[in-house]
């Protein structure tokens, strides 16, 4: 996978072991949304795994264009959460700028409030947007465990583990930053996004487990 | 951090990217095992950034020492989930070839036989070891979450979610080798160390993330 952004290393192509140090300093960044992002992408690699494992072998020929789907949208997620990573990092780090800005006169607090609750709004979408690729992975893991590779059976569970932690670790972000933004109109889309999760994830991870835990019996 | 290992570049020394690639692909390793020791790894890093966030602030003076300590923790555990995650692909990989192992005569097949045991045991201990770790993760986040700099607390949370999935994904993998484990002494003090890990491990994400909320809201 190559995700290309100029000049700059981007996390995505650190070693694990800087984006571990770099995570356990004392800059903000990055911080658990990128974090949260980059564990959606392992639930989703996961998830790839388990297919190509199945793909190709006798014994699950039945599933084999199953699979082939499952794998599309398992590395279209595992993409976009990999970009995902990075976002986060900006939104916060525009957030911050704006926060910086000059508020002297009356008309610099203005402009600066302005700005202040623009990229609010941003940093909150963007650990929405996690959330809801995480669901999405929450569903496939599913399907995953019902049909994949029984030798590689239990790496379905452990996606659904992956990708809800990460999606309850990205509402933690969202709500965050709904705490601040002032617009009524965006805190109730806000508000009904976060509902929306909740109610579809409920109960899903607990359903994959048992189908895994059944089989691995 | 540097954890060197002869001239093999580690599961740790390769880019995010690359991990994610590998992960994705068609081969075993590395696998949900690996992640569960990522994972936590990550949990762990997110508490010494909230500790390095909180030491040196005038605010939190009174907190620096225990965070000291706290930040002294998750770092060795960092450290040591780190490795894990390069140990679980060797034991795995151990087991691999013990299962590959000439069964033509009957003296081969008991080798064999007594090899694969050894190696079952072996690849058992590892994810229980990263269960352990992850526990100890969960246990130090609820104290970030009651200490921490409040600007980075959700931090704290998101490490407990973190240590959290890892935890289960790593017991996953411990039940998974158990099934197959025939010495009933070992198969006891498995089951024992499952029983005391998922009884120490109940009700504490929910803790510490009851803390977490209240501060956010």
């Amino acid at each position: 996978m190559l995700i290309n952004k100029g000049d700059k290393l981007m996390l995505i192509d650190k070693k694990v072991s800087n984006f571990l140090d770099e995570l356990a300093s004392n800059s903000p960044t990055p911080g658990g949304g990128s974090v949260a992002a980059l564990v959606g992408a392992l639930g989703a690699a996961l998830i790839s795994m388990v297919g190509n494992l199945t793909i190709g072998k006798k014994k699950y020929e039945g599933v084999e264009e199953d699979f082939k789907e499952i794998i599309s949208s398992s590395e279209k997620l595992r993409y976009e959460l990999s970009r995902l990573i990075e976002e986060d990092v900006k939104v916060f780090n525009d957030f911050m700028a704006t926060y910086k800005m000059p508020k002297e006169t009356e008309d610099e607090k203005k402009v600066r409030a302005e700005k202040v609750q623009e990229s609010l709004i941003e940093a909150a979408k963007v650990p929405l947007r996690v959330a809801y690729k995480c669901l999405d992975i929450m569903i496939l893991s599913q399907e995953t465990a019902e049909k994949g590779n029984i030798n590689v059976i239990s790496d379905a569970g452990v996606a659904a583990l992956m990708a809800e932690a990460a999606l309850e670790s990205a509402m933690l972000n969202v709500k965050i930053n709904l705490k601040m933004i002032k617009d009524e109109k965006v805190r109730t889309e806000l508000s009904s996004s976060i509902k929306e999760i909740l109610l579809k994830e409920k109960g899903q991870k607990e359903k994959v487990l048992r189908i895994v835990e059944q089989k691995i019996r």
